[in-house]
């Protein structure tokens, strides 16, 4: 079993590093403060034994090398990066249980026949660059790496010139790689788990998600001496789409779900009528045709909604992926580890999108998900018990261990 | 008559200085753009014999002398300051056709019993620094100075440290100034003038103005898994207390009007649903009763909207003007300066706040307007013609020398 207490505080120092306003943290993708978590955790790697590999997207593999020479390795970890106002949990437990995992092979003195390695994949969120699990998605080529590095932030400023800037491009090709599997540890970032007691998630299927970057072009004129019939807000048009993409979700019960997270308006003044809105809709649910009918439906209806106002509506996809099936070995792998460990468990769907998603197509994978306080995730108040941590950590370390062989 | 292609040339000389991204104007208060502005502003004053005087607000007054030492200065301008995207002429046009009778006055070596002020109001559009007309207000005492120091942009920069870094505090006590009466030109800012084909616009009533800062609090939550009905999306509240304001408008016609032109979104990342949506609406009528009833309606439904989606909604005035009926003698002298040189002119109401409305408190005061171009302002578009800039100078020039008393 794994050192809880261990976990724990590697988790709490890891939080010290980009905190956020109101307790959770800040460290988003190629800033400082995520070069700075980067090398305390290749610290932490190379105190445990470990040879750090990077690649040229800044993924890092921190490898435990195995007994025999020919095997591929074993896979697992999460992201480092945080959301703007993120928590302390989200993906980190992936990676520092990861670490934990290897730490406590040292401490038992376990050798392994394939090698294991703790990843941490660069850009999992996808709030500062666009989209989400960018690096495991070059990784296995579903984006290249000339148009990674070309996503802007809202700053204007490109992925691959902040990756530089921040030291962390290495020479290794992205992708090269070959796995044996991949095991992912995340918190659920939703209620079931807990609403249902369980210690433990069994992950079989991801949602698939779209991302539909919106523009609604209006006329941008006074607030006051411009009258009613004569003007084009987008402010408008981002209402009535706002209500479009609740209609769709609450239309495709159960398990679809829709919303805006991010708007940007122009020119954003007290006294002038907005002349533009930029927003990203995200649509989600766990099956492929709903998901596709969903979205049909959104690019039919948005454009005469706005039309019907006198404004224009554009959209295209800035970041998308199919719901993903897991590999039924690695699922039993996890299944089994947590009956073996006597941990309560249950088969769950995650809601959000995860690396492991995308490393899915090109290796057999799997997920291990832990119950979060109330679901909340995506918020600093995002929250977890030590025993919960235990748990999945234990769990991801038996999975690993059955499929890495003594 | 005044000199068009001098006041022309003028118009486009202070344009240089902080210009837009579409060939208008991003010259917002307090800013270097805006100090450079003041500084060419002083330079043509004093060029034209003018003393200039500086109160603590910033106010700039630059005066030629009259022939009676007992008589109170006719004062006429407007604002140099404009919205981030702003045109060329709205509140320039009022104090460059100032100094344009000035220069036609000494071309012509005409002396006024009254001395004449030329005035740039800070702070007239309230972008940066709400409420609007900032500064007028403080000097005819509807705000204390200290408050509206107090006031802070987006970034938290406070308004009297910001004039204060430019170099346009002056020692002069803002409100010390009597005025024997005040002129104020500028472009309509809506489509009327131009529809009706007027030269002029003789200005007899303003629009009352509401600005109310609302915020609707939610939950931030993750957007792929957090389920639909576990969800308190900020958005939500926007877009129905959007189409709410929207609909109070529509419902008061004629001559109400309502919109939301800023909106901030926290955190603002595409997969967190938003926690909170801060905005500002702006409601308008010209009819004082009419304005509270519609304030009213809005304070009692919006609230409510918002409760049934689960998100709270609070609110508060950020800035509020009453509409004003003009001087009936300054309002004659504009109409009589109009038919006198053979401009076509009409009565019309301003749908935009402006600093003559808050002066007519305390000082005999009138407007001026000048078409513009498809109604268009708040901008970078704006437009006018030549020869409109022409005729509201012109008039600009009569009805300050009968009020002015050769
Ligand atoms: N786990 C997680 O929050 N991933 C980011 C991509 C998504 O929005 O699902
Ligand atoms: N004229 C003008 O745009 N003034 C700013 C205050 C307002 O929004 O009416």
């Amino acid at each position: 079993r794994i050192d809880p207490d261990r976990l724990w505080e590697s988790l709490m120092e890891m939080a010290k590093i980009g905190p956020g306003v109101a307790g959770g943290n800040n460290r988003q993708t190629l800033t400082d403060a995520d070069a700075e978590g980067r090398a305390l955790f290749q610290t932490w790697c190379e105190a445990a034994g470990m040879t750090m590999g990077l690649d040229t997207m800044g993924n890092m593999f921190a490898t435990r090398p195995g007994t025999d020479p020919d095997a591929l390795p074993v896979y697992m970890g999460s992201h480092l990066d945080t959301q703007p106002t993120g928590g302390k949990y989200d993906g980190v437990l992936g990676v520092l249980g990861g670490l934990e995992v290897v730490r406590t092979l040292n401490d038992l003195d376990v050798q392994t026949k394939h090698p294991i390695v703790v990843v941490n994949w660069t850009n999992e969120e996808g709030t500062r660059f666009a989209p989400a699990m960018l690096s495991s998605g070059v990784f296995i080529g579903k984006h290249t790496q000339d148009w990674a590095y070309d996503r802007t932030d809202a700053e204007g400023k490109r992925f691959g010139d902040e990756l530089k800037r921040i030291g962390w491009v290495g020479d290794e090709n992205v992708g090269a790689r070959k796995m044996h599997a991949m095991f992912e540890l995340h918190i659920e970032q939703g209620p079931i788990l807990e609403a249902e007691g369980k210690d433990v998630g069994v992950v079989t299927h991801g949602q698939g998600l779209r991302w539909i970057e919106c523009t609604v072009t209006g006329k941008e004129s006074h607030t006051g001496s411009t009258p009613m019939n004569m003007r084009k807000n987008a402010g408008r048009g981002l209402a009535l789409v706002t209500e479009l993409v609740h209609e769709i979700a609450m239309a495709n019960q159960p398990n679809a779900v829709g919303a805006i997270g991010h708007i940007d308006v122009f020119p954003n003044s007290r006294n002038i009528i907005p002349g533009k809105v930029v927003f990203t809709v995200d649509m989600r649910t766990h099956l492929l045709e709903k998901l596709n009918a969903m979205v049909a439906e959104f690019m039919e209806r948005a454009p005469k909604l706005c039309v019907d106002i006198g404004v224009q509506f554009d959209c295209h996809i800035v970041g998308q992926f199919d719901p993903p099936a897991f590999d039924e070995a690695c699922v039993k792998a996890v299944r089994d580890a947590a009956e073996e460990l006597g941990y309560s468990h249950m088969d769950i769907v995650s809601g959000a999108g995860h690396d492991a998603c995308w490393i899915n197509d090109v290796a057999p994978t799997a997920m291990i998900m832990c119950p979060c306080v109330d679901g909340l995730s995506h918020n600093e108040a995002e929250d977890i018990t030590k025993d919960w941590a235990k748990a999945g950590a234990d769990v991801l370390l038996h999975a690993v261990l059955n499929t890495a062989e003594i």
